[in-house]
């Protein structure tokens, strides 16, 4: 565990947010798959800081150097690796963060873990920037997914309790849930969505932040695919998700509300459609999120994220000065979003996006001949 | 993955539940540790069936028969192993199931991840039984942990939408939480428990079952444990929790809460005691739950889990027939609990317990001098 | 590590001599494979001691018990598990190694490794009783190996520096080498056989012991099977065949003599065979062991193991007396083989087995269509 | 498994020889060690091309950048990270060698294994060249091992037959085997050294290479650093030495002589040193070379490694075209060394420390105390 994961796909993340680079080394991937680096770009363009009036205001082109694993534009197979350097940093902003720990960061716990040895700058290795590696590996990922059909989609369901429209678990919404990538605020619902922008606006104004709910639908996971216990895709996909800064929350398919239903009303019942064939089995309902004993059912696979307001603020706040030993009152510098939900949709899509295709590459089921390659 | 588990602390769980036996190896346990294994038996009697209205009337004495692993009455460093034999099984209840699915269960996601070659007999691995051996190894862990000056306690928090009293979560209530394990339906406020098990019993009585939330606070884990990203003691209890059956949520501190609050109300503000010593910083709120970028913060570890209402309920489901093609009405025979939330509540514990000690052991923080041996 | 191994595959050996009893899990194996359990019991009877004149008086039925993972003659997928029950203990012949350890053995960094609490009785977890469940999991690894038409293959090389026949290694005797494991003493050349069994008998009257070398060959293996680095077959099979007690040399294809060959010597030369086909290319020569770059390349696999002689002797030897700080003389009592070198040879071949179905299992190339089942 | 490692500390390898360029992630470092970089590039340059005669003409300043993990020249415990970027790169001298593969590389096995998709220029991520990130990787665990007083010396053992002095196992000579690393060629008798040099280059002249064997001795490793069955030291060191390219034998101890003696002269009998302290046990022989039952005795670790003829040879040799079909002979071009055994001593030495680094600190004996700040 730490900054590696993966069973067969094996994913290494590395970088602190003010040294000289961050990136991310994937391993075991299928052999001569096609990809697209422009569309990996655009991908972590979606994740870029500096775009919106609702994020920091830290510019990065962020984009990917690949040092290895692609060779004439298909993976070879061997060790994917790239690399992102760090540029506009502005390390004296965290000056006396070293001292006087923010709330709700890792700055104090990471202290104590590393003996105080730790890169302080920024947060270190427990910055939200290392996401952006994160993102190039989710990217190159759900490439190689859509090759197998399987597609990963997503919106923000909810921003400082503003609820984007909710979605029919067992006939989820396909054709607009595509379009949510494309959109300037990925929501189902725009008038909501500008809602949400003026509650973001309005926390920001306040030197505040808020947070909220991402949700994901997979498309196209073929049923018997995860493990039994361990190997779940529910424990697969958590291991991963909540690994990504400020997620603190969870659930699939219906979430809490089942947990109020009955055992009648909440289990999902298979029904034949009439060509009495198992490949056109559905579930007349989908509270159990497509997942049934850690497999996939066949049904879209739905799961919520709730993340966190971010924990920098401006506004001053309690905190500790380990210089003196004295309580004392902290106003974070820096540049902060407001709100990271947004930009954190397309890093849950990518998290998603590794464990999806490691959980395939496991099932035995992944097609080795769907490459994209001219000659196919 | 799959039915192992563990980064240095190693758990491997195996059975069936109308097989021969189940149980669990536990590898890389700290030597010399005294185990008491009346109180592990007392610990798995929680959890154990046909003890209570509420619970299955399948009978399973449950005892372990430890194989290795234990000599003379201390752990040897080496796998400890434990077997369960199974009893009292009626598997002619389940001859149906093979070609007629449950509805919420995996017996037909189990059969195509398996083509067909799963033990279908109470779900096979599946089974909820196997949370037995697992509940075995964690009351090991939880002596060796208590040892070490960390606890594990919960509460039923909420079934059928009646919720146990709501705790402090900077000031849990440790005294009364820590009555709970004894008490025979395991909540804060006992006529809420009253009105629990009336609502399971109305759901009994009407072939059906209830769901609820789990609770779970952790003491004594000192700041400092845990690691970035995918090391985070989130994502560790996650794929651990996850992995327990019938788990479709999971959320830590104030959950869904926090992401409508603002930054500036949620974060939890570190303070010195008085004292001007590290020793001596406690939080002013607790709405993370013990936990900073996946580390512990030093104030108690706070988590809710989601426990799905029972899949097996005798009231007459859809579902479909493998053996004709058409769907059907499926009556699930054999003897299912209406509610499991109550018998879920140590699974969780001992699950809590394996995860803790493993993210001690890899902290460097674990102290091997105390073994409870009367020579320490 | 530890006990457990595998990347996909997943075993879990547990056990001590003297304890209650010794098993393995084994996890992930392919589902629906039709397992003979005789032919998997006359493969342990190899290994079974007290069946000739030249291993230890011990007589232990050794017979597996299977308690899940089985149904039906096939595996369900779920872990198969198996329990050995210790039957033959002769403790009081060990009391005395606590406080005077053995020459060779683990007996004294096992004690310092585990802190005194490790099982002294019969070298505990170290004792080679534990290769008994690992049989157990390598003949069940045999069966589905040989339906992708992979098959291991062994004789004693070397025994007291007696040498049986040499193989060519570019063509080795597959016929030959097949009726070894059903011979009474385990060698090609049956002349040199009686030639070590003298050895292994004068060794005995003097109270004394004799290594040598087991020579493995696998047939079939495709090529690509393998991956780079530490995923390489060399790699791998050297991290499971150095855990066989005893274990102390490992060499692959021409070993040593390929360290004194110039390179143009030394290179296996691809060779077409007539057909213009890849699936008809032969190396000329085969120094290499069948694997290049970590990979296997068509050719049959070879390699060596090196068995010390049995450490636990009869004659007297110098050790230490841990309870009075002075040196001592050691005789060791109990029953100990003058020889181990045939009983290891089929643990060797259940070790490859292991290895080489997770090595084809993580290379995408297993058919899991072929399952024995009288269907196919 | 694959282009990973490591059970605690963790080590991600990445890149191809003639891609951007190549790297390696190192995690769960202990914080605050003080890494001394110009040691690290002192180290490195022993494995470094074209700085001797025996050695490809291929310069690279082989310099890693630092991306992450290195703070104020103390490790932050996060990972670290390092790039090499690929400067002397010949790609045309290869073109060949996708159509033609040479005999005794991976590049007809590489092929295969993915798909024909690999980067074959140079050998891809199958060269040698990947063992520069390895060193880095290990020069910066031998300075945190050096502070625990473990220590790793080695020297070419053997090249082209020719012997450098043979050591007393029980005894090695260890201020001798501390100058090995600053000769100009590696060996402890420069008599020997000199005749192997003169070897080499008549082995160049040939056009053809020779090989030789490396031996390792590890000092000040305490006993108890190990564990039973795969996570003994011996299939650890294994798991690790054998995805070194060349290597094709490894040995520990005396070796295959050990298979030779009885078992009475081959035990090593543990002796107290006249003080009556389990702290100066030490034994008569080391014939197992340091470890018993996969655990250090507290004797000196030795261990052998046997590296086969360097592949490529200018000499024509047989081969095959794959585009035709037909058998052919290959001129390898490209720039290779005679010789690789004295880099090859460095790389082993990289690997060791970091099994040994990992090894201890999954002992629970590492000492986070021993920094080397100024303030310790």
């Amino acid at each position: 565990m730490s900054s590696f994961w993966g069973q067969y796909l094996h994913l290494s993340l590395f970088g602190e947010s003010h040294g000289d680079g961050i990136g991310a080394v994937l391993d075991n991937l299928p052999p001569g798959q096609l990809i697209d680096t422009d569309e990996v770009k655009a991908f972590m363009r979606r994740r870029a800081p500096g775009q919106t009036p609702w994020s920091t205001a830290r510019k990065e082109s962020d984009l990917p150097q690949i040092l290895s694993g692609l060779y004439r534009d298909h993976t070879t197979g061997t060790p994917l690796s790239a690399v992102i350097r760090n540029q506009d940093t502005h390390s004296q902003d965290y000056s006396n963060l070293e001292l006087v720990p923010r709330p709700g960061h890792a700055d104090l716990t990471g202290s104590v873990r590393y003996r105080g040895a730790n890169d302080p700058r920024g947060g270190g290795h427990f910055s939200g920037r290392i996401t952006a590696p994160l993102c190039f590996a989710g990217a190159v990922c759900k490439q190689i997914l859509a090759r197998q059909g399987i597609e990963i989609t997503g919106h923000v369901k909810e921003i400082a309790g503003i609820q984007d429209r909710e979605i029919d678990l067992a006939r989820p919404p396909v054709a607009e849930l595509r379009t949510v990538a494309g959109k300037a605020f990925p929501v189902l619902d725009d008038a909501r969505g500008q809602e949400m922008i003026d509650a973001v606006e309005a926390a920001r104004m306040a030197q505040d932040s808020v947070g909220g709910i991402i949700e994901l639908v997979f498309w196209g996971l073929p049923a018997g695919i995860g493990d039994p216990m361990f190997g779940g895709l529910e424990p697969r996909l958590a291991s991963f998700l909540y690994a990504i800064p400020a997620v603190k929350a969870l659930t699939f398919g219906s979430g809490f509300d089942a947990m109020r239903r009955r055992g009648s009303e909440n289990n999902d019942s298979p029904q034949f459609l009439g060509e009495g064939d198992t490949l056109h089995i559905r579930n007349k309902t989908n509270h159990g999120g497509g997942i049934d004993g850690g497999i996939s059912n066949g049904m879209p696979v739905i799961l919520q994220v709730g993340i966190k307001p971010t924990s920098s603020v401006s506004l001053p706040q309690d905190s500790i000065d380990l210089s003196t030993g004295e309580n004392t009152r902290l106003v974070v510098k820096g540049r902060h979003d407001p709100c990271i939900v947004p930009r954190a949709l397309p890093v849950c899509e990518a998290g998603a996006a590794i464990v999806l295709l490691d959980s395939l590459l496991t099932s035995g089921l992944f097609d080795f001949d769907k490459t994209g390659r001219d000659s196919e």
